[in-house]
């Protein structure tokens, strides 16, 4: 066994690395601009050339803006697998099913080394996957998978590899935090920046993947796999940020925080792991508070090398594409390690459930009057803490405040507690009539 | 001509690699105790053990905590060259010249794998130790000289490799940035700031190295080579931070700008490369200006990956082990670049001489009045700016203050000039009865 898969790759060959690409969208046609315009760069880097020899995509005939000549088309990406040209295969189709998972599985079935930008198939197959990598001693690299231009992927294998990480933090997804940010910097309501972003095209017109959570998700299941261990990626617990309003972004500043969708993943004894994407407030001077727009961030901790951060474009032709030329590269030097980076083969476990993890928590609740009513908030607040109180919910800071033209909100932060608390207090709070509409709580995560 | 250096190491080999350690202060100590608290961790990263063989230091008797039983002992370093027991030198006794240059070019010619954190060494003797390596096929590693426990070189050479960089900058010193954050956030004068900094053992007792950008030049030097090609380290243009006060910080920030000590290197038409330490205003939203205490940080921007940015700690026991181990464990798993990551062999050339670049200049002045003295601010404004619209220097922004118990201060802001502009303006203003002492001049460095 051995700490690097050397099929189709060597350190000493000088003749062209060939490849196939399979996905001629943004990032396909962003790939191949790249290679073709940084040829000579690309050279002195690595020693050789890279030589696109083969494509496929679903239309033949559109204009994509690159000159296609002289490389051989298939109309079924797979066959890419089985062509003889071929060195390594560039899987830029997405979807964690059907012909992107075919062609992966049979490149790396027929030793041809794999790079991909697919988080959601590295992320659901991620034991299948490193199987056949290491059956078949044949590299498969993502970089592109996680946050984009990044290098997320080589800094947690390679950059921290001396050292055991305790935690890792991440902006994951740049859509949910262009909304965040929108909604922090205009005081605009996440539905209306919502629309804003599809109208735009940043976000999809299903904007699930992105604003629930399972992007990031996607993302920090391959993380977490290389800092600590794989995990069961149905084990994941994740939350969206649908129920976040201006006003929260607003009480959290005040309190010193800032609100970000985050994917965390933290060692715990015994070799369990805990691991989940929610909205979280985060300290303001932290290091991923800072980042905002389209832009991703990492933070990864350890007790050697203390928290590490790094942060860029999350998505876009360019960075992407410069991410999958970086694994190219990486390739064209002989250098590819196994999937997480690692000798052990464990198999997946679940995560912590999140219920048990604990934590301090905000909790928001509007009251129930309109917003002209008269009412005693002072009372009110007091009344509820008091049942918080008397369920053994332990308050750390708690005030109520009306914002403009609303109903008084009442804003309390617990000391830590399980989240199975949080859970438990929720419908308590919901059925008293004091409250109007459900209340909201999000972790606070004591990032660096 | 092949991409990697395979002396010393291999990517399938599975024996433990051997290790020399010359230097044994706190990172040489450090070093120790983190693979063997990580050796199996380590084993499983790379499918070897790394095996501290042998060791030098100055001081045989001295208890550092560690155990040293077993090991061989050299009473010079340079021996370890020769040691036939040994894969790896790890050099970590500091210094461009003596015993730590002898180990390194001997343990290069014997066709040993060196390992360093010595920033000066790597950045003086650029070119030759490039030769020794390539002549020798034999690597020579240095991450923790840059950034301490970032992986900075590892971004620049490798994570961001398929891009051509247009641009990098970095906060490079944490002593500098300590101060600067010091002052920034108490108000405190920077003699004041820095005694403290010495008696905590932050900074040297001679400074000269943090504060006037000799430390911060050396790492610039090494990441310029890599991101676009070798310079001579002499024609580096490094200016410290002795002239800037607490107020000037206040009045930057007033602008939209934080001061903080700069490493910037761009790339310029025709091969050329710009390169220089200095302090500098950069836009408050920008990525470093969010980089504070004794962290560090750097930005690296191109065309299709846009701006990234990493940050951490920049020195230290622990940071800078993990970046020495990260390099040990490369090499374990076969992982080994020539210097520069790049297959030609350009020779160093001087940067652009600093005097010709343009930029933009914040200029501050402090009024020839006592304190009390009722003076017409307004008026010396105007006479000032006159003095500068006639000598050609077109201003952007001018204002004046009076900082409270002082003299008032003029603050222009420039519109882009050339540094000889600037550096043949300031004496015609010192020589003014209007002005008490030397003016400062900083630049505005509009970074992402």
């Amino acid at each position: 066994m051995t700490s690097a898969y050397t099929n189709t790759v060597s350190s000493s060959a000088t003749s062209p690395l060939r490849l196939g690409i399979a996905g001629l969208g943004t990032v396909g046609t962003g790939v191949i601009r790249l290679i073709r315009e940084h040829a000579d760069l690309i050279k002195n880097r690595t020693g050789r050339s890279l030589e696109i020899v083969a494509v496929s995509a679903r239309n033949r005939t559109r204009n994509r803006g690159v000159d296609l000549s002289g490389l051989t088309w298939h109309d079924n990406p797979v066959d890419l697998a089985a062509d003889k040209q071929i060195d390594v295969v560039v899987e830029l189709m997405g979807g964690a099913e059907g012909s992107a998972r075919d062609l992966v599985e049979a490149s790396l079935k027929a030793g041809k080394a794999v790079v991909t930008a697919n988080k959601a198939l590295v992320a659901r197959h991620a034991q299948t996957l490193a199987q056949l990598s290491h059956t078949h001693q044949t590299p498969l690299l993502f970089e592109a998978a996680v946050a984009g231009g990044i290098p997320a992927i080589k800094t947690v294998r390679e950059g921290v590899a001396a050292d055991k990480a305790t935690r890792l933090g991440g902006i994951l997804n740049g859509t949910s935090n262009f909304i965040l940010t929108e909604m922090a910097e205009t005081g605009r309501a996440f539905a209306d920046v919502l629309k804003e972003a599809q109208d735009k095209g940043y976000a999809e017109a299903d904007p699930s993947a992105d604003i629930d959570g399972w992007d990031a998700a996607h993302k920090l299941s391959i993380l977490t796999a290389i800092a600590f261990r794989p995990i069961d990626f149905d084990t994941l617990a994740v939350s969206g940020m649908r129920a976040i309003t201006t006003q929260d972004i607003h009480q959290a500043r005040q309190l010193g925080y800032a609100i970000k969708m985050l994917g965390v993943a933290k060692r715990l004894p015994e070799d369990r792991v805990e691991a989940w994407v929610q909205p979280c407030l985060i300290p303001a001077h932290s290091g991923l508070a800072q980042i905002n727009g389209v832009y991703n961030a990492l933070t990864i901790e350890g007790p050697f090398s203390g928290p590490i951060t790094i942060s860029g474009q999350g998505a876009g032709e360019g960075p992407t594409a410069s991410a999958v030329v970086a694994d190219l590269i990486d390739l064209a030097r002989g250098h590819a390690l196994p999937l997480w980076g690692r000798m052990d083969e464990l198999a997946p476990i679940p995560c912590e459930p999140v219920e048990k993890l604990p934590s301090a928590f905000y909790l928001r609740a509007n009251l129930n009057a309109p917003a002209d009513a008269v009412i005693d908030a002072d009372k009110a607040l007091s009344e509820i803490t008091t049942l918080l109180r008397n369920e053994g919910i332990p308050l750390a800071k708690t005030l109520h405040h009306t914002p403009l033209g609303e109903a008084p909100q009442l804003i309390m932060l617990t000391r830590p507690i399980p989240q199975e608390e949080i859970n438990r207090i929720l419908p308590i709070l919901e059925e008293t009539t004091l409250i109007s509409g459900a209340p909201l709580a999000l972790r606070i995560e004591d990032l660096p």
